[in-house]
């Protein structure tokens, strides 16, 4: 039976094929969820790509695929990706995958909406607002508005452009033609995507001026002040300030209160990149790492990251009540129709710079309402709570190494210095040996499917681990175990 | 039972309790997605805003719901939301729930990729490649480059981007500044998501020239090579034209050859916004709708809309190897490791302006692979056969205007003029009347429920429906139906 059939484009094709062919997938894909989360599966089966290329039958033909083939095609992408659910997937800002989340996407795919007009999106358009608002009284602001965003570059590129149109609302529509040159601040540390999206606008990577972080990883305020007056003396104009709270690598809170005074004397737009930290805020052990929030202009927060929800769910949230609507309204007259029959202030797409978008709010809000606000804290809780033990256990034992003493997040960097190398420290080539040692150790991990822990160097470290912690089905037992392997990844190096 | 014990990160919550919530939802979903696309069944259940608020329970409690709170959740949800899968649901550029594309989400759901490196995304990286690269070859390239775009206007802005760092490479580190003024062009019929992409990049809407169209919707060429000499007379720098096949309204494929003329005369990128008519890049009979788009340097396409991919999944596709790396990479240390034990040349995720990313590719793969091209095309041909069956039909019958005499694609245009206007064409306040025909008419469809067509005005048009073709398993009869269901919504006005 050719594939063709299962189609609802093919009008011939009988519905039952649909269904057997939908149902098959729906059994495979649960026993996939199943399987993925178990500590004795794989995490991933590591294959060249050269040689995975191969084993795939990636290329079309011409004519239809059996249901058969469509299965075994099914299969091998499941066999070959990597289980992001497995509790010993630690390498990046997302890991799980949460049950409710993952109900709420089929529910969603099978849906197949875009969320710009009421008209066709009625439940998932008064959803958003409802999160947004919820998010932003979270924050701490009492009026505001709100996007979810196709990821946290994207929102880190809203702030810019917003705070751009606060300070000259005719770029919109002259550009910046006959403008000074603005200059916007950001840590070193900061996401990558804040000098990606200033080269996209215009600002160029160049005049955005990296602030230095201290030893934690927090942004150095006295340096931020000097670098504000190096911009005006170079006859600059400052703009912006973008902090960061929880950094990629270190996950560092930089010192939101003190930031926002400066901001507040210099007139600048403060936004604070919450992209990772932002779950922090759920947690009243642990929401003052972000003190001084409130005070932002606006808030880049993903769900996706330390709450864990499914990719992709990102919000960009502002104080400012207008400004979205303002900055990104182009009025279509095709799509934001203003003589329909109903209140066209719920046709909320023109605040976006997307036009067709997908429903990312549902999963998110389906997995709130499952465990309600108390369990979301619960998670964060945890989530703290064990990695604070997996740092003290790191801490005394032979041949681990922190690279900050007391991680402010999830994320716990840290070097394993194999027994070979532990009587070289201070040697002039020990940090380039030591470098070596966490690609190689990644390696047999990627090739065993055991665990995936990222590596990296920052300024002058050599290359180190860096665990980050999503998933509060871990438990002390996991930690031990993963203290465990890496000494056993590391032996004989 | 409360819901919390679902979640995989309830660590003491049983598994069963897990698999049983997830086989419902599994259950409703699918029961759904037979349900949508019954003829007989209603394409929207109309509430209006104030009332929708009342009817969901949106709002979050501490405490967990309950299991059966969470299929609640999920039944109102698929209950109020707009059936896309009914197959007269022709409101916008996407329709239809095509049954493999929805089987592929599911599958990626349960993943959870992101897509940016090779380690974390094996299988989805090699797939992504080999799909751009294909449709690369489709539009006629034999090199070139291509990424997957959270939809079709960001797509566009990569376009404007990377025309501008085409002419100017330093605008990445140095921004617009001491550039001269720099000018696009683009119909006044082309997306709004070029104006407001040219605001967001700092170019300013009003350095979007807007080119004439003729009556059809095509770009006037004797115009845009009249604006282009204004630019230059006004001190602005032309750089890029954004020509458009397959307009959102009308449909209109631009002269492509002619203006890639003019762009390699002047020198300026050309970029093609095919996000709605590159499908007919796939029918041998269609294609020569869009000859010339091999000389493009870039161009947008959706497979999400005419392919009826489910949403999201759009393309950005370049003939240029190099330069989405160039103009967009970051080098980010912590992620794109140069010391990695592989080939890194597979990690695409700096060529990228977004970090994380969803998994956009497996659903359409997986639809290519079940229909082949040869049936790609076929669907293809079937949405214009329709298309013109329609037009026809409506040609010759009482109360039907049509906009243009021969739509270009799959769009069509057209006013039904209600009995009691018939006589009077031409009168002053005919078109007054006539422009508050169809809000009426959308009224009564979307509180009844049985159809979604839009309307919209179009320069000194007054408003007119636009129905529009994704579905191809749309029949004849259906064509008939809504004809007299146009009929049926019209009488007495």
């Amino acid at each position: 039976m050719p594939a063709s059939e299962i189609s609802s484009f093919a009008a011939s094709g009988p519905a039952d094929t649909s269904v057997r062919f939908l149902t098959r997938v729906q059994q495979i894909v649960l026993e996939h969820a199943e399987q993925a989360e178990r500590r004795d599966s794989k995490v991933s089966r590591w294959v060249d790509p050269e040689r995975l290329q191969k084993i795939l039958d990636l290329q079309f033909n011409d004519q239809p695929a059996s249901m058969e083939q469509l299965m075994d095609c099914i299969s091998d992408t499941l066999r070959y990706s990597v289980n992001i659910a497995h509790p010993y997937f630690l390498n990046q800002l997302y890991s799980t995958v949460d049950r409710v989340g993952l109900a709420g996407q089929w529910v969603t795919d099978t849906l197949n909406a875009s969320v710009y007009t009421y008209e066709v999106a009625p439940v998932f358009t008064l959803m958003e607002e409802m999160v947004l608002a919820k998010m932003r009284q979270i924050v701490g602001w009492s009026s505001g508005d709100g996007i979810f965003s196709p990821g946290g570059s994207i929102a880190n590129g809203y702030a810019i452009n917003l705070a751009r149109f606060h300070k000259f609302p005719q770029v919109k529509s002259k550009g910046l033609y006959g403008l000074p040159r603005l200059v916007m601040f950001t840590s070193e540390e900061a996401h990558y995507s804040i000098v990606k999206m200033a080269g996209l606008e215009g600002i160029g990577i160049d005049n955005v001026y990296q602030v230095r972080t201290d030893s934690t990883g927090r942004m150095d305020v006295g340096h931020l002040k000097q670098e504000i007056q190096r911009a005006k003396s170079e006859g600059g104009v400052p703009f912006m300030v973008s902090a960061t709270a929880g950094t990629t690598v270190l996950g560092a809170f930089d010192p939101l209160e003190d930031i926002a005074d400066i901001c507040n004397e210099e007139k600048l737009w403060f936004h604070v990149d919450a992209a990772w930290g932002g779950g922090a805020l759920m947690s009243t052990r642990r929401r003052h790492l972000l003190s001084g929030i409130d005070r932002a202009d606006s808030v880049t927060w993903n769900p996706h990251k330390m709450l864990a929800a499914p990719q992709q769910c990102s919000t960009f949230l502002t104080k400012h009540p207008k400004i979205l609507q303002e900055c990104h309204s182009a009025s279509a007259s095709y799509l934001f129709q203003k003589d329909k029959f109903y209140d066209t202030s719920y046709d909320i797409g023109d605040k976006h710079l997307q036009c067709g978008r997908r429903v990312d709010v549902f999963k998110f809000w389906l997995m709130w309402k499952s465990k309600g606000t108390a369990g979301l804290e619960e998670h964060v809780d945890r989530l703290f709570d064990m990695a604070e033990y997996f740092t003290d256990k790191i801490r005394q034992r032979p041949g681990f190494r922190l690279v900050i003493e007391k991680p402010q997040c999830t994320n716990i960097s840290f070097w394993y210095v194999p027994p070979s190398l532990r009587d070289l420290e201070g040697q002039p080539d020990f940090k380039e040996k030591l470098n070596k040692v966490a690609p190689l150790m990644k390696e047999r991990m990627m090739r065993e499917g055991t665990m995936m822990i990222t590596y990296q160097p920052l300024k002058d470290h050599p290359n180190f681990f860096r665990l980050v912690l999503q998933n509060s089905s871990l438990t002390r037992e996991d930690m031990d175990h993963i203290v465990q392997e890496i000494e056993r990844l590391g032996r004989g190096l």
